[in-house]
Parts: structure tokens; sequence; C-alpha cells
């Protein structure tokens, strides 16, 4: 266990859950607001929206605790209540019933209160200025990427000044031990290579690598290390923010956020996960194997403990299996080795930069990256959707594994969000159709997860949420 | 003459002036645009905007001239041109037959290109911004303080975390040298107070305070002073702001920038002036008699050297004769005491921000003040506009003083912009009709002015642009 | 095993560590040096003072290592060399077969090289400053304070504008896991209270709450946190300073870093350690109960989990048998709350800086502290001086702390310093006299310590160094 | 006259003089002394250093006033003393019957209070550590400069990281109105291109440049200016440094002064002056007249404006009748032409830094330049030394320039310091021997500069202080 974690949650007698009631200042960006935008933040507090700013201030407050399931934190905290209170000299956030874990000595930790004015701002702000705004055509591909772009600036992501070094570390939540000291590794090792790290933040591989690198930041005497994590609102509650993460974007999508990823950072690191790593993999290889991406270079490493070398092979295999050699030469696999992963990713990303400058193309911002619509389009996980996927290679290999993303995205829904798992409560198993080589390898990867206790937490148990139908 | 302006125009033969070629990159703020933003920047340039971008853009370019005729000024530099370039990275600014004095050695000054994208910002993206979005509400007396708001937001004026301690100085941009070094001298006693400088942005009265004040913070080793020039696109030809100004902003209209003056300021000093100064009293006394902000407190004071001991005289006694003594009770007129203006100024300001402590307003925007529409909404000094001006004594006296700010400001138009002088060229005078009791100080103030040559830069023949028809 | 420690040494075949060669330019400070101050570096790197130089520098770079044998050090580096090389610039070091873990892809961690820096000037450039000057007299009581004053400001550690929030952390450097997971928590419940660290660098109780504190900082979003590190050349090599820490300082001796550390920090928490950390128990105790410090308040806690409750009662009932209950009186034992621990020093720390304000005393420097000469003179631990030290009650309390202080540091000598562990090879043991009242608890906390593994580093054998001679 | 000047001495009644009493705290530097340190400057400012401390204190705190005599200033201020209060918590100085135009509302200015903290440890402090130390020997050459560059970086005046950007500006102190704002316009031009700026701090050509590079500094958004004032015990009086200067020290005597701006500079640009001037042209040519020197880059331009072109001719043939060519071959005359000075220096300064680069020498302190012993040993002006000086053609070019440097340098210490005035009170004029084609010169130059009022402040008689024996 985790000695630097006593933001579990603290108990004043069993099942009672220690709450606190604060006014929050809130920290520089929301300060000068007009009336006009205030009463507005009060009006959509009060609206439909205000469900999913709770939920997700819910989330935020109560980091560094390893539930995953949106739905039981939402019961634990029945009473938990935010407000937005308008002062003549800006607005606070006014909170009751708040997990006490978030607070030192009754004052809240200031990174919590940053990442709280962080989901008002990106959950009801910047959302009513792009869905109430006629100049974002969400339709097009073209338009979602400028309201990635936009949301992006907004959280001041997007700093011209900084020589690429922004590596995207994915993996799962809920990994094991031995995984998570090895995650810890390879952050430290990018640290002291001057790199920064951005994830999805939550537990497990999004946390181990913001630790070591912190260490390996503060060995080199860098002070202002980036520790960015971007989240969307259906996750959030199972991957809470760290308070390392100093940075931090609530996209409001699934498909923005993995785009906002890719964007932004210079390369990828995949840590060992479960099904929602998986799709990771395939948005990445989906938008790699576009003709129009051919040269455009991204360093992309798969890398785990000694312990995890037959996961990896399982993904590469599987990836072999369905989309073929070319997809597995877009990615390095490294076992147990956190100091070659590190120096991998420093020379990946010197030739990102010398690309990037010979094509005049912005470093904070991969503007040429071509990502085709249906990676874009947001996916729901209804059972209709999910029935239809196209699993067939009788298609160009980018769209398939756009296709594969979708299939693993709703296995992820149903595992893990609150809707997901009340649709699958509701109507049964998903159930997925195919080419049997296609539909066997996902069969035999998923089961492989399950297996290896990569689908939940562990200490909880696993029920599958899905059906193959060869 | 000063000897520190060198950014006199450069002549290569008589009636040439050198001209200079440029690609000038953005610093900062407008560096991170998305691809959509860039192209629709591309757009308004080609569009009608574009003729008030060249001539604006041309102003700030010819900063230091002592030219005070934006249509002369457009004849000399006929073939200057300015684009925007595109490229991946960013956008640029592309000049072609620039004025030779914005430049050092071919590089241009820092502070000049910084203006330029101000122009740019100002001109085309907010008002764009503005203008297209639905959310703001033109009409209405809130709806304009937003968009005041959200443009001095924009241009980074707004900064919650400072004390109160901006003084706004008025007065002519053609003043004398003895007044001249009047403001500064009162700049410098200001600067040596840590009191920061706003002023219209322009030649005399609206120079001389930055410089002194640049003096007394280097004194005082204070080396973030705010040189703030606040213009609009009317009167940028003829008042081009001096490179000092480190924060800019070019605000739509006329009544725009003075809101902007009053919200932003914690004070305002008065040098001597013409019709134009008289206008910005007239203004502010408009404010300052609203029955609603009779608690608010205002430090206004009207100062200048000896020999402008005659001028305040007859500007009190306009006040007097027309707005009556509660309106003389809103100012205070030092004459030739640099340092009781500065104390004066210093005590005023500490008791603004006793008021907004205690009432919770901010520091950096004056909610409270009410500013009545007609004092908001631009004034078209047509000459049908000047015909129909209620100049009489029966109406509150804040509507007589905001009527009187229109005729007044119909009278600058005539005199230095370029659409008044040609309406005037093209109707002949103005007429305006009123009560003998408010006519009659119009006129003999009007007569003094012209008398004191405080009508026209001085060296050019004054012709009056107006009638009073009794 | 700590898994952010890749700092152990490499070995390129059994037997033979792993070396890099480099030439180090300065950081900072010593940039600027005249030539004949560098020509006076250059020779003192020949001279005596170079083994002495060579040896802590040796230390520094072996960082992270977990052998705590100084001797053992500098056998296994045995090619090892430094020297100082000059060019007109300025000076560089070249270090020739350095170990290979203080590097990162050839280029030496910053952090590292820092410390580099700062042993040239602790031990060449300001021992020269001290010892040569006459205006140090070193002999007396305030002479010595002076010493110690002038090498922490020339270390940049006296800064003049902070408030008091610097806690001292003592504690074993071969601590168990639970107990090094301890010191993690408490440091970071003091960096979540925005309280500095300082220590005497080194692993265990040294390294931990600089951890510990480092995630707390980054939590509170706290970017200049300081993490001191005090050490001497005799401990240095046991101790190394790790890398987090980034203000360090060599003491001349072990005695006027005790000083340092008293005089620097507004706190003390001793954690679980063996005859050094006693040591350092007996010095502050012999400190705080000298009379003229009675009104002097100064937070002192001892602290550890759960499993070292017994340790600690341990050390209380010697105090109380030794030194009585008025010792008993100046700390406080808390027992695995590692929050208690963080507010029970933030209250103390804030009736410090109470304290210094009334008494107008400096922050950053405790002018007012009694230390008598007997605690600041060195003790060589002789075995004559040892067997001469004065062990019974019928002397003030504060006397005879500060003679148990001395045998306790010989017993320090004799397990882990160089020249300590050659005296004892060839004298045989140290030999203890005095009162059976004080020698019996002597025997009985020393058998515990080699009892419960605390007198060396786990995995090699105790072999005791002292005889008490009833 | 300059309206910024508000420092002029303020009279309660006719010869009567406005003072002020004040307490002053220490900004940085000295917060941070020991008890030692403390009681050492306490006993110094009882001692024989106590008068000098005293009286550039004065000179400091007048600061502004146009008053050129030291004596004068002293009784003009009889009552004014200073002293140093020693505090726990660090030092202050109490003034009592300080001239009240360094106060503004009675506080001081705190460019002023710097200063006067600067006398402190440049004129008790830095004096002490260097005269009472064995390690600096102040008969070697190389001793001497030693001496120097720890003076200067005490002063925080050697900043390793900067690119060469520091012109020297010598000049006259009481030079016309024309000439004055020429030198504004060169300094604005200097600062137009991020040039630094370095004088002997006072008014005239010491004050124009700094206050025009501020200027350009801000037009180019340059807010980390260096306004570097470089003086000493026996001018501060007559050239009381401006506040505008940033980095002040006062150097122990003319000669160290001297070595300080070649040694610092990168560049010097001499404006028209009167024997001081000549002084310091006879100095910077008695180096780069060395043999040693011949390779070393150092640019060096005379200018002034139109009305100054005689004054350069006589200076230029003087040079040439008694140096020669080769002399005269090492600066370069420019008249009224500002934008040609700057760029000459900025093209200089550029060989300056290739150079260094190439030699790797120090950017921030001139190593290389060899200065010869008869530049750098004090020259004591007495009525014998002046006497015997050695003023003719059969010695090397630099030392005639070295012999003819102190002649000169006898000439305004007889004009304008305190002892000068004196001497030639008791003992009449100044006998100077020496061939005649050296003699006729010297006598020519002299009577030029007397009947150009180039001796003394304007508005003051000036008579000469020396006869020219032929």
């Amino acid at each position: 266990m985790s000695n630097l974690n006593p933001n579990q949650p603290i108990l004043t007698e069993p099942g009672v859950y220690k709450t606190v009631d604060a006014l929050i200042s809130p920290i520089d960006q929301l300060n000068a607001l007009s009336k006009i935008e205030a009463a507005k933040l009060l009006d959509s507090s009060q609206s439909g929206l205000y469900k999913l700013f709770r939920s997700c201030s819910l989330a935020v407050l109560n980091t560094g605790n390893d539930l995953d399931d949106g739905k039981e934190l939402l019961e634990r905290y029945k009473d938990f209540d935010i407000s937005i209170v308008q002062q003549e000299r800006g607005i606070k956030l006014a909170v009751k019933n708040a997990p006490a874990n978030a607070f030192v000595d009754d004052k809240m930790i200031r990174g919590i209160s940053e990442h709280l004015f962080t989901v008002l701002r990106d959950v009801i702000y910047t959302n009513d200025e792009i869905k109430g705004n006629p100049k974002f055509n969400l339709n097009s591909s073209e338009g979602i990427t400028d309201a990635v772009f936009h949301m992006l600036r907004n959280a001041n992501l997007l700093q011209p000044g900084l020589d690429p070094n922004l590596v995207v570390c994915w993996g799962g939540h809920s990994i094991n031990r031995v995984e998570y000291e090895y995650t810890k590794e390879v952050g430290y090792q990018l640290g002291l290579r001057s790199l920064d790290i951005c994830t999805g933040c939550g537990p497990g591989a999004m946390k181990g690598p913001m630790k070591g690198a912190t260490i390996g930041h503060a060995k080199q005497r860098i002070n202002n290390g980036r520790y960015i994590g971007i989240t969307e609102p259906g996750i959030i509650a199972a991957e809470a923010p760290n308070p390392i993460v100093n940075q931090l974007a609530i996209m409001p999508d699934i498909e923005k956020r993995l785009e906002a990823f890719v964007r932004l950072g210079h390369g990828i690191i995949v840590f060992p996960g479960g099904a929602g790593t998986t799709e990771e993999i395939l948005y990445i290889l989906g938008i790699l194997l576009h003709p129009d991406n051919k040269e455009i270079p991204f360093p992309l490493v798969f890398t785990g403990p000694e312990s995890s070398a037959d996961y990896f092979a399982h993904i590469d295999s599987f990836i072999g299996n369905t989309l073929g050699a070319e997809a597995q030469s877009h990615y390095k696999i490294i076992v147990n080795d956190s100091e070659a992963v590190a120096r991998e990713m420093r020379e990946g990303i010197k030739k990102v930069r010398e690309f990037r400058k010979q094509s005049d193309d912005a470093y904070y911002f991969n503007w040429q990256l071509r990502i085709s619509p249906d990676l874009q389009q947001p996916f729901i996980p209804t059972h209709e959707n999910m029935r239809n996927l196209e699993l067939h290679k009788n298609q160009p290999v980018n769209q398939l594994a756009a296709n594969l993303r979708r299939a693993f995205s709703g296995i992820v829904a149903g595992n893990v969000k609150e809707e997901g798992i009340c649709a699958i409560e509701e109507f049964g198993h998903f159930e997925l159709h195919g080419d049997p080589e296609i539909m066997h390898p996902i069969d035999e990867l998923l089961a492989s997860f399950a297996r290896d206790n990569r689908m939940k937490l562990p200490g909880r148990e696993y029920v599958p949420c899905y059906k193959v139908i060869k």
C-alpha cells in the first residue's frame, strides 16, 4: 500500500464517511468574470448540466481513492452538494459534505481546488462556449479538431515557446504492484531526460509515471515540469486526477479526449492495461495506418516489467492477426528496461522536432496528423450500435482499426461507466458479430484479460459485459 | 522639440517618405491560433474591415509623428500595404512601404510590433468576436458594459491581483511646451508614488505623464509599471500610441473608449486641452452627477502650469453656468503644483480602495458606477444629429451633461477625424441650437479655445467647424 | 527495494564498477572567480586538502548507493580522480573513473553536479576563507557561531525574506522499510502544510521526509520547496546527499554541523535511529537544558511507526534515568500519527515565529540560543578522550548531556567513519567509565540498538566498537 | 532646465535647507550580517572612516542637485548625521537632517536608499575586506586587478550569463544644453539596440545617456536594462549618482575606478567634457597603446553635436601632436549622428564578443587587457608630484599617455575635489614642467576648455588651478 496516500476516505463510523463544508476561492483563471458570465454560470449550475458538474466535482474531490465505480461513489456521498456563489469581486464555490480527504486541517489541498475550478471551466463554461457557438461545426472533421484545439488552448495546454517534450502514457488504472512500480521507474527515467508527462489521470499506469517524473525532475532541478491530465466526464469518477496533475483538461467525450492526447503529445508509451488500453492502442494505430500519415514520425513504445512480457505478446499477436504486419511496424515492444524506453522516446521526439521544424508545423499541436471522422465521431455503445459494428477484413486496415476501437470502447463502458453498467443491468450482455478471423483473436484477448484480472480493480469480482457471437 | 523623437518621418527626397518592407512575427498573444481562426483572419483582412485595419496599422507605424490628420497620413503613405500571412506555425504580418521611422536598423521596434498585433487583435479578431456573437446585447446598457469588459479582459488589462493605482490622464494632444513639461512633472510625481498611467495615447498630455512616470518608476525601482493606452479607430491616426505604451486597447468607438477609461481607472487628472478634453470632462461629470453614483468616491483633478490658470477658470465658469455648483463640487482645480496633484490622487485612490473593499467590488473594473445609456450609445455627429441636440436646462443635470458631451464630440470629429472633416467639406458647418444660457457659455468657451490655439496642432491654421444658432 | 533508485552501482563484470570520465561546468556560484582565486584552488587541490576533496566528491557521486562504509567506497573506485581545470572563462571540474550511476546518458545529473561544486566551495574555498582568516576566532563560542553563520550564508542558506518553516529531521540512515515508509508519510504531511525539510542527507530517515515533502509540495503547488542537507566530511561517504537535496552545506566537523541544524531549523523531529541519532538527541537536550535557553520555544518531537514504540520507550527511559524529568519535558513522543506530528510542528513553529518577532530576532538564524563551548568544541574520539569522559551526575544536567553526547559521538565514529574504524582496528575497543547509574542505562540502550540492528546497515554483521567499564 | 528634477534643494527660508530625519532599512544585500560583522560596522562608523562615509552618504542624498563642489555641500548640510543602528534582525541606517529632496512624502526614494547602502557596503565593508586582508597585494599589478575584480563582484556587477552589451559613456558633468540633449539621443539609440549604459554617475554626459537608454529600452520592452554607475569618494560629491543608476559601485580611488570602466565595459563613447574627460581619454589611450594589447578589439568613439565639432578637432590635434598617429588610429570621431554612433558600438561589440569567444575569455571582465602599473598606482596630485611629472617624448608612447593622464588628473582635483581645492588655496597653482612640444598643446587645450566654460559648472566663475612652466 502506498504510504503517500492518506487521501483514503475517512470513516467516522462504519459506513459513514467524514465530510467537510467549505467555500473555495478561484485561483487565477476564473477570477475576472463579467456579471453576465457569472450569472450564466449560476443559471447553468441549476440546469441539466448541474448533475454532470456535481458528479465530476465529486470525482475530483475523491482523488486518491481507489474506488473505480462512479455509481458507488455518488451513493457514498449522497449529501454532497456544490454550488456557485456570486460575489461582487468574483465567484466562489461552496461545497457541502465533501469528502474529508480533500482537505488538510480543513483547508482544501491547493491542487484539488485547482481541479475543482477546472471542472467548472471545462464542464460548464467551455462546454457552453463550444456547444452554443455557431462557429464550431462539430459535424466536420476540421470542426472537431478546431473544438479540441479551442478547449486545450482554453485550458492553457498550448504553450508556443516549448520544445517538444511531452510523453503520453497510457495503461491500466488497475495494474498490479510490480507493474505500478515499473511505471514509476519509466517516469523517473523520462523525468531525468527532461521529458514531461501526460496521462488520462487516475491511479495505476496514469499515476506512476507522474510520480517517477517528479523525482527525476527534482534531481535535474526542473521545477516547471508539466504533469498533464486529460479526462472526460464518463471516466473521471473511476480515474480521478491525482493532485500531482498540475494541468488538467476535461474533454467532452472519449473521442475528443483521445484526439487531445495525439495532437498534444510528441510520443506515446503504452503500459499494461485492459480493454481501455487496447482501445487506446487501436485508436493510435487507426491513425498511424491512415495513408496520409505515412511520413509523420510518431514514437510509440509498449513496455512493462518482465512479468508482463506475456501480456504484450498477446497484444502483439492480436494486432498481427487482425491488422497485420504493417500495424506491427508502428510500435516497439521493450520489456523491463526503463532506461531503454526513455532513450527511445527521447530519440523519437528529436525526430518529431526536426520534422515539425522542417514542415513549419507547431510544436504544441500536431496539425498535420490526419484523423478520419470514424475515429472522431462519438461512439455511443448502445446494444444496437455494438451489434452493428463492422468487424471484418474487407475494408482498409485503418478503418478496421477504428471499428475494433469502438468495440473495445463499448466494453470499457460496460465495465466502469455508470451508463454502461446500467445498460448491461437492463438489457444483458453486448453482442459482437464479425468474421471469425477477427472475432477469435478478440475473444482470446479478452479472455486473457479476464484471466489476468485486467478488467476491474483487484479485490472485486469481474463479470464480463459482452458475448462474442461468432 | 523633443530630442528623443527620431520617429519623425524620414524623407529620401522632398515629398518622398522613406519606407521599409518587413515580415513581423507575433509576440505571444496571437501565436496559438487554430487553422480556422487564421483562415477567418485572412478572410476578414480582405473584407470591408481591411480599410480600417490598414489605416489603424499605418497610424501605429507612424507613431511619434506629430501629424494629427488621418487623411493626410493616408495620402503620404499611399503605397502602404499590410497583409496577414498564414504559416503552419502561426500567422505573421507582412508590411510593405511602411514608414521607416518604425524600424531600427531595419528591425521593427518591439513596442511598435506589439501595437501592430494589438490592432489585429482589437480591430479584426475581437470585433468579430463581439459583433458576430449573439451573447452580447449591444442595445442594453448592461450588454455594452459587458462588451467593454470583454474587450479589456481580452487585452489583458484586467489584472485581479493588483491594488488600485491607475490614474487616467486626459488633456489635449496639441498643448504648448510649458504645458507639456508640466504633464511630465505630474507623471513623474505620480510615478514616484507608485501610480500607473492610462491615457488616450497620442502626443501632448497623453505622452507627457507616461514619460514622467517612466523616470519616477525607475527611481523607485518599479520595473513593471503600466502605461496603458486606450484609443479608437477614429482617433488613432491623430493620436498614435507612443511606443512607451505597454498595454494598448483599441475600443470600437468613442463611447466604449470613454467607458473603458472610467471603469478601469481609479482617478482622473485633466490637463489643458481643447474640445476633446471638454468632451471628456462632460462625460465624467455626466456620470458622477447620476443620482445612483452619489456615494462612489472618484478623485478628479484639473491641473496645469501657471499659464493655464485662465484656461481652467474658463472651464470652471462654463461648468458653473451650465451644470451648476453640484457639478463643480466633483472636481478640484490645482494650479502649478505637481506634487499636490500626485498626493491628491494617492489619497483619493486610498478611499477608492477602501470603498471597493467594503462593498466587495473588484479593484480592476468599476462595476458599481452607473453609466446611463445616453452616455453609452454611439453618437454619430451627422449634421442632423448635431442640429437636434437638446441643449437646455429643462432636464436632469446629468442628462444635460450627456447632451453637451455629444455637442463637443461632434466638434472634435469636425476638427480631426477623417469622416467629420469630409462631412464639413461637403455640407458646411455644424449648427447647434439651444437655450441662450447654455449656448452662450458654449460659444464663449469655444471662442477662447480658438483664441488660445487649442483646436488644432500649432503651426496650422484653425478653421472652426460649427456655428452656434442662438 | 526502492524502484526510483537506479543509482545503484553498475557492474561491467563481477567486482568491476562501471565508470565515466567527464568535464563538468559550474552552475552559477563559482562562475566568476578571479585569476588569483582560481590559481589558489588549483594549488589547494594539489595540497593536503586534496585527499579530503577527493573523498567527499566520490561520496557525492556515489549518491543513492546504500554502501555506508567510506573506506570500502574508496577502495571500490580506486582510480577515481577529480581535478580543477582552469580556463580563461572560469573553472571546471574534470572527473575520471567516476561512478557511472551519477550520469544519465553520459551527462551528469544536474543535482549531483551542483553537489560536486558545493564540495569544492565548502571543502576548499570556504574552509580556506575561514581557517586562513584572522577575523574568525575559533576558540571562542561567539567565534564558532560566527563561522557557522558565515558558512551557511556562503551556502545561500540564510534567506531573510522567508517565514519560519524549516523542520529538521533526524534519525537513522539504516532503518527498516516500515520505519522508512513512515518517515515519508511524515514528510508528506509536513509538505502539505508548506513546511520545508532539513536533514543530514543520506539514506533512511534523512531521505524519506524529503521524498514525502516533494509530493506534498507538488499537491500544494509549492515549487520552491527547500530540501536542505547539512553534512560533514567524516560522514558524507556513509550518508551521501540524495540529489533531491537542493541546498547543501558541508560543515567542517560534527559540532558545527549540529550547530547549523539548531541555528537554522525552527523545530526538530527525531525518527528512530541508532547511536548517531542518540548523539543528536543528547546534543539538542544539552542546549535546551541550558538555563539561558529556558524561555526559548523549540518544538521537538520523537516519532515512529507502531513498531518503533518500544524504541522510543527505551530512549525515554534512558533520558529519564540519566538526565531526569526536566529533560523529558522538552520533547513529545508521538507514535504512528504522521498528521499529529505535522500539526504539532506547525503549531510549534507558529510560536517560534511569534517569539522571534517579539524579540526582534532573525527568522533565518537562531541567534538567541545559547550553545555552551562543550557542545561546540570538536570532540576527537581517541581512545584516551573516550576513556576520560565525565559520565556522572555530579554536574549540571546540561553538562552531563554534553558529555553523553561525546560518548555517543565516539561510538558513531567507531561504527561508520574511516578514521574511527581504523583506530578500533589498531587499538581495540573504546572503553567508557562512569557512575553505574549512568553507565547501566547506556549499556542497556546500546544493547537494545545492537539487538534491533540499529548500529549498521542491514545485511552486514554488527561488531560493537566499545566496552563499558562499570 | 529639466522639469524632471524636483530634487533641487528645498529652502524653508533663504539659506536654510529643508531636511528630514529617517530610519532606513536595507534592501537585500546587507540583511544577513553576523553579530560580529554588525559590531565591526558600528565600530568603523565611529572611526576615521566615518568622515568619508558621511560625506559620500550626503552626496548620494543630494542627488539631482547641480552643485558640484563637495566642500560647499558639506557646509550646506552641516548638521547632517548618519549612523548605523544595530537591531537583532539586522542593521538599519539612521539619517538626521538629510536633504529633503531625497524623500517623497517623507519616504526615501528607493533608488536613493539603495545607493545609501551601497555607500555602506563599498566605503566601510568592502574597503575593510580588501585593506585588512593579506590576500590582496595592492603593490602588484595583478593584485590591484584582483581587488578591482573583487569589488565589482561584491557589487554584483559581474554577471556571467550576459552577452557583451555594456557601453561606457564618458564626458563632462558640466556640458551645455545642446550637448546634453545629444547625449540623451545617443543613449536612446543605444537603448533601442539593446545596449546597456555605464557611466561615472553624475549630471551632464553621465546622466543623459542613461535617460535616453531608459526610453529606448522601454520601447524595446527591455525591463532589465542596466544603468551602472562607477564612482569614487573624491568625486561622488560633485557627481552624485542619479537615482536611475540601478547598479552602483564606489571604488576606492580614481585609478581603480578607471580600471573598473575598462575591465567591465565592452566599448567606450566619449562626449565633450573638460579636463576630467581628457584624463579618461589619455587613460584608455595609455592602455590601447600598450604593445601587449595590440590585437584586442576595443570600440572607442568620440562624439558630440554639431556645435562640438571644434572641441573634438582640438582634442584630436592635441593627441596627434603629443601621442601621434598611432594613438589617433584607436578612435573614431563622429559628429552629430547618434544613430551612426550606436551602430558603430553595436558592430564593435560584436567583434569584442567574437574575440572573447575565440580566446575563451570572460564576457563580464576583460582579463586580457594589460594595464601597466603606472596607470594603476594611485597618483596623489601634491604640488610636488605635479611638478615632477615626466612630460616629454623621450619615452614609449603609452608611458607618455600615462604621464599626461596624471597631469590632467591633478587639474581635475584642483577644480572640483575638496582636497585639491584646499591645496590650491594653501599653496597656490600647480606647476607643470615639460618639453615645449608637449606643454604647448596642453596649454592650448586647457585654454580652449576655459574659453568654452568646460572647467566648471556654468554660472560660476572658473579660476584656473595650474600654471604651465614651459
